[in-house]
């Protein structure tokens, strides 16, 4: 009977439906009947599992949930309907008339008629258990029946929710969806270590590859979506995406999800940077109106304050630092750091944490990097406003840094730790020479890096040359072509959904915001 | 300032949107500058590649296409605008007065004041040739450029569309949103051939696997579905999955996408069809409506004649026929196989075509099926109704067969080529003792089988006994765990996304529905 519930929803779709209007049916889901409006007692059906019992001489009462919503619908019977079978997690059908309840605690309530126990659960065996508020390392052993806990239900239906709000900004925003490829042929870009594979049995005979050539589990869909940018002028792609890479951080999988978008006719960071802060900004709000109770319940129990974190996020303007300015507050932080912090080496999470934290825990840009510390494809902008503007080595101003994303800002004024004079003396930075490529991370709170994106190379000999100094011409002769025929400014970014969550929920452990995490020595189910 | 055409559509979201408002700009995409209100003169520009160039005495005529729409903007320029970089393919912004066209071939058109070559292309080098309709197989040879013709375009922005109405329907009919990994520990299914992974360059080490254990590319995500729908009720997928097959048909990828949907609490095949059916019909609607440009492109250029037939789909109830009934059609058929039919093993894609024609037609379902011939998961439904039903051994009427699923349907009935008495002496069959699966396919006009689907087996003590008997118990605790505690009637079933667009559009190679197809020997970018 599942069909009526969905029947009802979707039929307005399909006008010309060729089913038998079923009558407006019994069966609701728990949402349905937590939302319905009419409590006069109407006769009505719930499926779902137990998630209490509490049996009194006269009144049985049960919470049924059928994870449509947080919230559990309570049954309320006679005490002859009751039986050794209505344990926690058992499935159940009821039968009842739906109305108004007398508590406080709820608005409606099911006074049931006929409960039918469909499956039994041994409640001994069962690792989940009644009221018991397990920690999350716990539930993590138990990939299959973890997502029947309060808390991992409300993360799953919020990243479901956040899937469909990250959807709708890019279709509003008139972006095309490209769903590029898994499987690649592409090994050189350097993000990181690669999976490779083969059929099954074959591993052992890499002369013979299926598809004639080394084939890689993809580490990013960018070099793919420059191609359809090419065609669409702007596109997204929200995929998997793979490293092999020997880690058990909490901000690490070897499975994860990227939502990646490529942009023609881009030609500053700045165009970048305000799409990143509305996609950050729309779909975390879009979350908080679609599912208001689970987001409450991940503030409330898995990060006390985080409520508060995040609308200091939401309510403020992203800031902007320059990667040379980054290294100098580092450099002048009072905190010791694991990696001293150096110019022209890659900033370290610890690096990032800092940085978030001094900027006063809103999410930063980093903008303008060493070529050398970023992928090939990065735009050189020794050309281009954001160099000659933000140039340490020429520039006398650093607020001009600062300023000019957006010439209304003030928040950065105040911020406590810069040196005065520019370019400080102890930088130890080259007056010039140095090739600073128009790159850009978004580092959060809680998180580090986020977002990283930036400009493309578009112009064909700067990006030859690049190739060649690498020995990669050949292999990305067909990336070079995009810059033979019709080529535009334009550039892009990704940003790692996973994180995201974290980002927006204030869980701690990457592993807890996707369904069946994949990692070193673990790949459950 | 790609920015601000993304803005202007997505700032609703965002109610505390921070920047600075830029004034109405004149920046607009083809499609907006297509479909604009004002035609008054206003001054906007548009930036794109030049698909068509006709230069006159005294007037300069382009097209400019960005991939917004599958029509282009027609510039009309003074001819001392001209020059020799304005060539086919190249990338140019035009700054312009928009006004309504004196032709009836457009609305409006630009009347260019100003026209800057962004990117010249090499109209010789180019693969892409001016006023060429290339063949897709041509095309297939330049995953990179393909997209930029207006077939590709098309198919594209169409596959889009479907993306996002497959999204829709299943967010509006309450269904949650799920991840299901692409790597897998799980090996047994025997869907197919199975890629397998490790990091590159421990390829030849598989004693030390990076999972600890044997790590696969998924064949189907229902299974871990199966998983979440044991917490809320109603789940959807859409992801990549993969075969490592050596086929070169026109049916079959190596990387493919599926829509996978899983539901508890039912019992009977009729509610999965009639989401089958729903979702075939529903998508198939909004694509229509929301790009019909580019579908019509695809019905009169790529498969004349298919407009009718997709409305012949479209508006007929889908048929119903079991699996033995299938094999006695096949049987009397005039037509010789290449592979004999025969009770017991699989249709072949011949027998599908053959089916479906047979039907008029109309996509059918196939149900009822051997277990021999489906997975191990499949639910027996010797207990069940639709087994009672159909058991061409104890059914009177092949009618009943037929007619169960929707009492009114009525369209079958004419159909020719049946026997007119059941069991016919002919087939066979055994008259009982053999176990019958609730098990249905889908077969479509021009591609045979699109969904598979059936109930699974809930039953604790029967899959324990099916896996016990294959030696998979161990493997597939965690699966039987499933059963153990608060199982339920359920069911699902996955389609091939590409393969829904090949019949809806009736693109004839599934490689041409797909942006970067990845096939035996072939893995370009």
């Amino acid at each position: 009977m599942l069909g009526v519930r969905c029947l009802f929803r979707s039929v307005r779709f399909c006008s010309s439906a060729p089913f038998p209007k079923h009558k407006p049916s019994a069966k609701l889901s728990v949402r349905e009947a937590l939302g319905a409006q009419n409590t006069s007692g109407e006769r009505i059906k719930v499926q779902g599992w137990i998630r209490s019992v509490r049996s009194q001489k006269e009144v049985l009462f049960l919470h049924v949930n059928d994870g449509s919503s947080l919230e559990s619908l309570q049954i309320v019977a006679d005490s002859s309907l009751d039986s050794r079978e209505l344990t926690f997690g058992s499935s159940v059908e009821i039968q009842g008339q739906l109305i108004k309840s007398p508590s406080k605690r709820q608005n409606v309530e099911l006074k049931a008629e006929k409960i039918k126990v469909i499956g039994n659960c041994d409640a001994k065996a069962f690792p989940i258990k009644y009221k018991e508020r397990h920690p999350l390392e716990y539930l993590r052993q138990y990939p299959h029946f973890r997502c029947r806990t309060n808390v991992l239900g409300s993360i799953l239906r919020i990243r479901s929710e956040a899937t469909a709000a990250i959807h709708s900004f890019f279709k509003d925003s008139g972006f095309v969806h490209i769903h590029t490829p898994v499987i690649t042929s592409n090994d050189s870009e350097g993000a990181g270590e690669l999976f490779q594979l083969e059929p099954s049995g074959k591993l052992k005979l890499p002369e013979k590859n299926f598809f004639n050539v080394p084939a890689f589990l993809t580490v990013s869909g960018q070099l793919h979506l420059e191609v359809m940018s090419g065609a669409f002028t702007q596109v997204f792609t929200f995929g998997p995406t793979f490293r092999a890479e020997n880690s058990q951080s909490r901000r690490h999988l070897a499975e994860f999800y990227m939502v990646e978008a490529e942009i023609s006719f881009v030609d500053s960071l700045q165009d970048l940077m305000q799409v990143i802060e509305e996609l950050f900004k729309a779909t975390a709000m879009m979350v908080l109106s679609n599912c208001p109770e689970d987001v409450e319940l991940c503030h409330k129990f898995i990060a006390p304050g985080q409520k508060d974190r995040l609308e200091h996020m939401l309510k403020n303007n992203f800031l902007i630092i320059s990667y040379t300015e980054a290294v100098e507050i580092l450099k002048q932080a009072s905190q010791n750091f694991t990696f001293t912090p150096e110019w022209g080496v890659d900033l370290q999470t610890e690096h990032e944490k800092y940085l978030v934290k001094h900027c006063g825990n809103i999410p930063v840009f980093v903008i303008n990097y060493p070529l050398a510390i970023k992928p090939f494809y990065m735009r050189d902008n020794e050309d281009g406003p954001q160099h000659t503007q933000q140039d340490p080595a020429t520039s006398t101003s650093r607020h001009l840094m600062l300023m000019n994303y957006r010439e209304s800002r003030t928040s950065y004024q105040g911020l406590p730790h810069l040196p005065h004079h520019w370019p400080p003396a102890s930088s130890g930075l080259p007056s010039s020479g140095y090739s600073i490529v128009a790159a850009v991370d978004l580092l959060v709170p809680g998180v580090g890096e986020l977002f990283g994106g930036g400009l493309r190379e578009e112009r064909y000999h700067f990006l030859e040359e690049r190739l060649a100094r690498s020995g990669l011409t050949e292999v990305y002769q067909w990336y070079l072509d995009l810059r033979r025929f019709g080529s535009v400014p334009h550039g892009g970014f990704g940003m790692g959904f996973e994180r995201y969550l974290q980002c927006i929920l204030g869980v701690d452990n990457i592993k807890d915001v996707i369904p069946f995490p994949r990692f070193p020595h673990s790949c459950l189910l």
